[in-house]
């Protein structure tokens, strides 16, 4: 009987065997792709200042946060929090360690972050997120947006979805030159939030919320044909540059938005790539690209990832310049979305290679020199090292491993092992040298 | 000019990338052993309800406790804190997902633990902790002691170390038999401590605390015989049995003792196990089985790991009896103390293999393009697209990466493309296709 409520937390993910497997899969493909791209992994503690975590943050940031205490009384007093994202952390690392690092600074982040969020179905406290960062000193060329949105392509692809992952890419100088050029700057915060809820509201709505500005009505039909402007990279380019607006951010925003789509069409791409005007993304640091990563066959789900351009992340902590380009992918979120919805193509064996399933105590010394010479040659191996009936013990090695090996006296006399597939039931003789068994130990003393 | 302290928390690792690839290379090799011998890895929340933490612990675990606390009022008020080792939040999965394990269940767990000790050199509060575990219901055979001790062994192997690693292995069941056989079970925890301590101290001081129980000559004669009883199986097994003690709970863990050593003898492991009568650990809810490793060349460093058998973990959890095995390596620590010691055979290299370097804007798609049919062939590749000269931009690469292939005016024409390893200058013509550049898009924009 249960003496306690032994479930964990609410808001964390807690995984039986075979699908942390799984899970751990996506994790080992992140990193491999990130590696892959040339990004340095670094890990900064879990647990920072809440001095730096709050340097930027504030509102609901600083109401999600978890504070960190010491129970007893010590000189470990200080006002410590864990982080709620890999971005200030990240920016304090490259402030700190300036003068051992090489600009740009091509760096990724797999790690736990946690937010005292509201729990709820696929909602998460306690989750994995997978950040790369490129960060420049002074200057970063625009063509390392492309650099990055290159590699979370190749990262979703790496999963091997059954289904396509799209990233829909903007930047916000178009949108910033454009509200210029219309003298709405005043307004811009809440043009930027009516386009950003645009996809979850009808056109009416959004038709109507920019009503409720007090704009007048060619107006409005400019910014709804705007923010509905999305395609391939030489119609939206062309549809931008027939707007004939000459304030200079816009111009500068279309001509990254179509040096960034260039680069990533040179690298083969252009499929999985889309301009969209409706992507502006909530969070206020980013100034230029911004992009998400969609599944257009299940717009439902939202956002699987997304990030963009930063101009002054680091102003908090130092006066130098660093702007960076930076993108995320919530693993835990997506993994949860990923189950939910049947989307890996084909989910890999987590078994092991071979159980060996010694017939009594007498063939345990055989049976784990066996399974140590497999090892060897690189063969995930377990034994089955209780005194069960061979019937009981031959069904749990076939929950844990595709062959099994059963070592009784016959196999120990004859030195011939044969390994069964436990799900064809084929039966193939295997060359592992049986030890020739000196002492019996258990023949001796039981 | 810094703003604020931008140190990373004291007692947390933070490390430059090049020490963090070499670290994540070390834990690396811990999950794919660990794998290798059929363990399977499962991860619990971080964040446990401090009931659950505390159900078996208290006192000094107590103080050293971190308390995890929301900061803004919700319904997320519930009592929490940051797990201070993998075992309880294991046992507590175990007895949380009981029916859907398959026992024996051998499983392991590589992640952070959090302890707010002292901050000292070498110390850390927030840690990884690598743990291999075997549960069983109602019984786990002795056999799965050695199959625990063997992964550990051929863990310490794959990091490749210019030092040996070794395991002393003891029995607590012989110490608590002696002791019952000497009518000194009212004094065991006192002796144990004695014991646990007497590699710290010289014999004198061992004699002499032993003299502070009162004991008679004799007796601590006797004693201090037996914890300097050390060595291989065969001699001291021999010596134990010399003893002529008749008490069956020390006649049990005679024989458990044989038979982990003559398991581990017969998966060709008697050059890295020793039988020490020293080792019985501090922690108290061993019952049987108990083991450290040791660095015979490096003895100041103690113990590196350890482990051992326990009955009763999940007694606080359940009424049921889950006996278990396990036993787990400080990573964090034995990382510092690797790199302090310089205990690594051959740091590997953490270069990438190619830097592709365009001479100038004109030539980013062709790089960017190279770059990912390398990627493509899984070399791990970066793209240098800052607008630096030439010669800077060589630098920058030579840091980063093994070799680099320029791309300028002249390759995009001829369409051969040279690799230079940085190291020795030698030049390899390789076989990648440069895209024949359909429009330069630098070349019409800017």
């Amino acid at each position: 009987m249960r003496k306690i409520n032994t479930s964990p937390i609410s808001g964390a993910q807690e995984l039986l065997p075979e699908v942390q497997a799984s899970f751990n899969n996506l994790k080992t493909k992140i990193a491999e792709t990130y590696k892959k791209h040339g990004f340095f992994e670094i890990e900064t503690p879990t647990i920072e200042r809440t001095e730096i975590l709050l340097a930027k943050a504030g509102g609901d940031t600083e109401k999600q946060i978890y504070k960190v205490i010491k129970t007893a009384e010590s000189e470990d007093s200080a006002d410590q929090a864990l982080r709620f994202d890999h971005t200030v952390p990240l920016a304090r690392y490259v402030i700190e360690h300036e003068n051992d690092l090489s600009f740009p600074f091509k760096v990724s982040q797999i790690g736990l972050n946690y937010r005292g969020e509201r729990a709820q179905k696929g909602r998460f406290r306690e989750f994995y997120q997978c950040d790369v960062d490129i960060i420049g000193r002074g200057k970063l060329e625009i063509a390392y947006d492309a650099d990055i949105i290159s590699t979370l392509i190749d990262t979703y692809n790496s999963f091997e979805l059954n289904t396509p992952v799209v990233a829909r890419i903007n930047n916000r100088k178009i949108i910033a030159g454009l509200l210029n050029a219309l003298e709405l700057t005043d307004q811009t915060s809440e043009i930027m939030s009516i386009i950003d809820h645009a996809e979850k509201v009808t056109p009416e709505q959004t038709k109507q919320s920019l009503e409720e500005l007090k704009l007048d009505e060619k107006t409005i039909k400019n910014i709804l044909a705007f923010i509905n402007l999305n395609g391939e990279r030489s119609f939206v380019i062309k549809e931008l540059n027939n707007l004939e607006i000459t304030d200079e951010t816009y111009l500068e925003g279309v001509t990254e938005l179509d040096q960034v789509l260039y680069l990533l069409e040179s690298m083969n791409l252009s499929e999985q790539i889309l301009a969209d005007m409706k992507i502006v993304r909530g969070l206020d640091y980013y100034t230029g690209t911004v992009f998400e990563f969609f599944l257009p066959e299940h717009k439902n789900i939202g956002s699987v990832g997304g990030g963009g351009r930063y101009e002054n992340l680091t102003s908090y902590f130092s006066d130098k310049s660093f702007p960076g380009v930076g993108g995320s992918i919530g693993l835990t979120r997506l993994f949860y979305i990923i189950n939910e919805k049947g989307l890996l193509k084909a989910e890999k064996s987590t078994l092991l290679d071979y159980a060996v399933i010694p017939v009594s105590e007498h063939e345990f010394d055989e049976a784990l020199n066996v399974a140590q010479k497999l090892r060897d040659k690189n063969y995930n191996t377990t034994a089955i090292l209780t005194d069960k009936k061979l019937g009981s013990k031959l069904e749990h090695a076939a929950k844990l491993a595709r062959n099994g090996i059963v070592i009784g006296e016959e196999e120990v006399n004859s030195k011939i092992l044969k390994a069964k597939n436990f799900e064809t039931g084929e039966e193939n003789e295997i060359n592992i040298e049986v030890i020739s068994n000196p002492e019996d130990f258990w023949g001796d003393q039981i």
